[in-house]
This record gives C-alpha cells, structure tokens and sequence, in this order.
C-alpha cells in the first residue's frame, strides 16, 4: 500500500532528532547515538512505525532502529516517536545498503514485518528473506542474535522457510497462526491489525544464524 | 477413520506372501526378503496401501516396506499388492518397534503421509514426528537418506516443523499447498485424494537427518 506524499516529510525528516538520514556515520558506533551499551534492535522496513514505538516503550533498556525508505512512510514513522523517546530511532534508507550503517556483529535482533511478498518467481531476489538479504543479516548479526519474521502472505511464508533453510538458519517458534497460538506479548503492526482483525492467519518465525 | 474389523483379514496376512508378521527375521537383511540390494523405503502407516502400491510400480528398482499396525488395515493393504509385486511389502507392526525390524542405516527413505494428528498437547509424544520418532528413524536411515513427510493437519504441520528444527534436521522443499506447488510426480494416499479434491490445502517437507 503506497502512502501519499507528505509536504512536510523532508522537513520532519531533516529536523526530528529521532531521525538519521546519513547512517553512515554511526556504523559500529551507534552506543553513542543512544549514548548507551544496550543491546541494538532493528526493523527492516518499519513502514508507519507502530511496532517500533510500541517496543521502544514497552523495553527501555533495548535500543530500536527502524529502518525504512519510503520518504514519507519515514517521515510518518518518525513523527510517531516523541522527542523523548531516547531509545528508538528511524533511518531512511533501504535494506540493500545495511553494511553501510551496522557493523559486523552490532546487530542483537532483526525484525521483518509483512515485507513486500514480490510475488512474482523473477522478483524472488527482492523478497527480505532471500538468500542474498539472509548473507547480509548474518555480517551484521551478533552470533547469538535472531531473526523475528512476521508475514500474513502464505507464500512467501512457504518461499522463507526454505530460504532460511537452505541457508542453514537454525528455525525456531514457527507458528502458522499466530494469533491462535501460544505466543504471549506479540506486538502487533498497523497492518497487522487490519488484516489479523479481518480473519487471516499470520505467520511467524524465528531464526538464529548458521556457525560461521 | 477406523475401517471396519475385517473377517478375512488374519488369513490375509499369514498368507500372503508379501506380507511379513513377524520381521525381526528380516532385520538388517531385508535384502533376503526383496532378493536383490536396491535401496529400501518404508512407509510408517501405510493405511490402505495405495500410496505403497503405486510407488512400488512406479520405481521398480526400489524396494517398499509398508508398515501398519491396524490388522484389518494391513490386510487390505496386502491385497492391493498383486503376488507379483516383488518389490513390496506390508510389515504389520507399530512404528514404536522399528529397531527390532531394522538395523541402523538400512533404510534409504521414510515416508509419513496423514498420520495421526494427536491433537491434544499431552498426546504429543504419539506424533509420528516427534523427538522420540525422529530419534528412531535418525538411527534406521542412511546418513544420506531422507523422511517425506504430508498433512492436510496444519497443527500437526507447524509441531512437525518445530520438531524437526529442534533435533536439528535440515528441511527442503517445504510447501503449505502442495496441490497448488511446483512438485512433480506426487503420489497420492486415499485420504489425501478426498480432502484434496475439498480444496484443503496438504502440507509437505523433506528432512535429511542432522550429522551425528
């Protein structure tokens, strides 16, 4: 779904001290844009940035990044951080450039939440969970971190278990229904609630990454 | 689905010659009962016996064991086998007895089609998929071998799944809509060509076994 252009998104964007447009400078050194040694969180994708928000607050001692290219969708997102939310922050910038903007290891957790399915065969390398994005995940993941993957799309669902498979990502928590399972805590997305709301399975995983 | 206690069915199975009652004579040398060292599948839960039946002609070269514990059942199924089926057999027993009929690595492939979903979470141990299962066929299979693994059950799919992710075997060819996937060649059971043609999805994946 395209949100529409916002007017004010550049300036939002330029002046929200929650926002970094040039990640660059924070690669390997993002404890001193949080001005703190806590364990580093980031959503690929945060699109409006509900899920986000609602994590930074929900654990303090986590630092979040939500990473998003959508100017607009960006700009949204960052407005939905108050200015005190010191332990959050949204990068504008697409998943492609990661090693840019993390360091190896500097990664505790990586969030994927209802990406774009692509549905098409010939778009499967665009897909978050190909093998191309998993070989990215891995560089900047500590060895103990994890993947968390939310999708409502049963096929792309079907595409990622045997992506991380083939990988050799160890799978564990996968549920084919998650709002019928035994999860406790799950913080929903925007999306996530239209769509759960509407009936529709969502699918889950979690992934740690394969012995280097 | 229970089949009804058939009256014939104890002459069946002692005399028919496909069918092995007692196959602790055969273990680590099935290659006596066969006549030949093609490589052996089995299949845990053979049902009625069409699934077997048909791979049996479909891959001569193979040798198929069909195991079953209902009596009436394995009867039926020994008389889908035409006598000249040389490369079949119905091994009327339960899976909890598989080390008495196989010696490590003899089997080449294991098939588990519309098991028993036990869906009650105390029952789960009964789940032909397991962690106590998977141990048992870890130890019957060729290193290189493999389990195939069908459900119309999606409770039952996303246990397996975690199952098998937990004792650590590698997954392939994962599919949440088999009749709707890429696969070629599928050999249908009975019960998978009824709730099929319902347009209930069937759940599929391929485990090799983790290096021990």
């Amino acid at each position: 779904m395209r949100t529409r252009k916002k007017p004010w998104a550049e300036d939002e964007l330029e002046n929200n001290p929650r926002v970094v447009t040039h990640g660059e400078q924070y690669c390997g050194k993002w404890n001193t844009f949080f001005g703190n040694d806590n364990p580093i969180h980031i959503e690929i994708g945060c699109g409006k940035g509900q899920f986000l928000a609602k994590n930074a607050a929900t654990f303090p001692s986590v630092n979040f990044i939500g990473m998003e290219r959508q100017q607009s969708v960006a700009a949204v997102a960052a407005r939905k951080l108050a200015p005190e939310t010191k332990n959050a922050a949204i990068l504008w910038s697409s998943a492609e450039a990661l090693l840019d903007y993390l360091a190896p290891g500097e990664i505790k957790q990586i969030y994927i939440n209802f990406c774009d399915p692509w549905p098409k065969k010939k778009q499967s390398k665009r897909r978050l969970t190909s093998p191309i994005f998993l070989a990215l995940y891995q560089q900047v993941l500590d060895p103990s971190g994890r993947i968390c993957f939310k999708t409502d799309n049963r096929g792309l669902f079907e595409y990622s278990l045997n992506s991380f498979c083939e990988s050799n990502w160890k799978l564990s928590q996968i549920t084919l229904d998650l709002h019928n399972s035994d999860m406790i805590g799950n913080i929903m997305t925007e999306y996530e609630e239209r769509f759960s709301q509407q009936g529709m399975p969502i699918y889950r995983l979690e992934a740690t990454p394969p012995l280097s």
